[in-house]
């Protein structure tokens, strides 16, 4: 039988991948995605074919992916953090689903083996790196508005905001946008005080990695770019400050009654 | 200088457990932890002290591990899935503020070198296993009211309904209580339709490991016990079929304008 792993790496360092995820890539004969993540893998990666698409043409990566296991290659479609939170896993099941309502013309997808493998998401070592700011119930919230209606989107950040929800924002800004963070932010800013702690994680995990704690107040667009994820505390995250280190957590609940 | 690293273990297969926390759990001379996470490092855990408390005396399992690591010991408190959600790193966090608020005795705690290591939660073990459920803006909210006022809870649900959010419930029952399952499915029902898939995932990556396909209207408490997630789709959430195979998945966005 075919079989295509759909594989999530985490932030990039090979450190960060799960023993499932690397026996799944040096079982397969083929390798697809973007370019950055597959040069992540350094020496698991070598020997193998490579299928690099550029950013963007993910349904053209999926269909890849899907017709070269159904050809009979052992495949992984990577992607970095978690293949199965705003990546390329969901498109598989899109393609696979078209294929059932026979609006793809691809019988073959359908014996292929599919395995979704998970990784460590960016919100997740972000988090870690600056302490346990996902410790209570939390949200992510794309701030893409390619598929989504931008209307969508600010009803979630007001919700987040009104239910005090940590929030996590995953694409937060491209080349071509950068209104959407301030917007968040100053929703964010009517529920919760301006001193709420946020942190800014870039390229965890890899070269020129940079963690950044600020405040709500001063989040500012200008220093966040594609590759960098935002969290927002709630209103009982803190910022705790012990000699030179800094850390920010969201406590377990409203009222410490076990301490 | 004394070392403790924050270490969460994933489902429980050592398979899932990133290299970092790997090599972490092997540099320590100590492990503080549940007894059954213990038990699931295998041979990865031998030879090391073991500081079992029951579940439940979580205060005292954070005091216990900053207090190996402040003696000396290089120490590792784990939990299952990822130590940042729902789990004990908030808690040594808690437990430096209060002591840099003066309101602990043990200045030694400052002075130990914390390293926080995530691993994969149980709604990223459910969400691959059943397919791609988290495909999209999603929040995850526990269900125990032990620490948070039902009325928070309760927001929340209703927040996450209202805005489309998909949801995952952690802690949804336990021994004591099983009427909050019931009621956040009732919730639930009132924004989004009664066939939206719901995935059960129960000791996933361990030995008894089940998984269940469902929807919100059979969505069952008697059904779900401790150590089950409740992952819920949102309205856009699709459930397919190829052959024996049931997926559930959520698409990328609304409009599927780049197919």
């Amino acid at each position: 039988m075919s079989k295509l792993f759909a594989i999530g790496i985490g932030p990039g360092d090979p450190d960060w991948i799960v023993p499932k995820a690397t026996r799944a890539i040096q079982e397969s004969s083929d390798l697809v995605g973007y370019g950055l993540y597959l040069d992540l893998l350094g020496d698991l990666g070598a020997g193998k074919a490579r299928h690099v698409l550029p950013l963007g043409a993910e349904t053209t990566r999926a269909r890849l992916a899907l017709d070269l296991a159904a050809s009979g290659r052992t495949t992984a479609l990577l992607s970095s953090g978690d293949i199965g939170i705003y990546a390329m896993a969901s498109l598989l099941f899109e393609m696979l689903d078209r294929q059932l309502q026979g609006q793809e013309n691809s019988p073959a997808w359908l014996d292929v083996e599919l395995e979704v493998i998970p990784g460590i998401s960016a919100m997740q070592a972000a988090a870690s790196h600056a302490g346990a700011l996902l410790g209570h119930d939390f949200c992510t919230i794309s701030l893409s508005n390619l598929l989504t209606p931008w209307e969508s989107i600010e009803t979630r950040i007001h919700a987040a905001g009104c239910a005090d929800f940590v929030v996590s924002f995953y694409n937060p800004v491209s080349k071509k946008r950068a209104w959407q963070l301030a917007r968040a932010r100053d929703i964010l800013l009517s529920y919760r005080p301006a001193a709420t702690p946020v942190v800014l994680g870039r390229q965890l995990g890899r070269d020129g990695q940079n963690l950044e704690i600020t405040t709500l107040a001063q989040l500012s667009p200008r220093r966040v770019d594609m590759l960098t994820v935002v969290l927002v505390g709630n209103s009982e995250s803190r910022q705790i400050r012990n000699g030179s280190r800094q850390w920010v957590y969201t406590p377990r609940g409203y009222s410490k009654i076990l301490l």
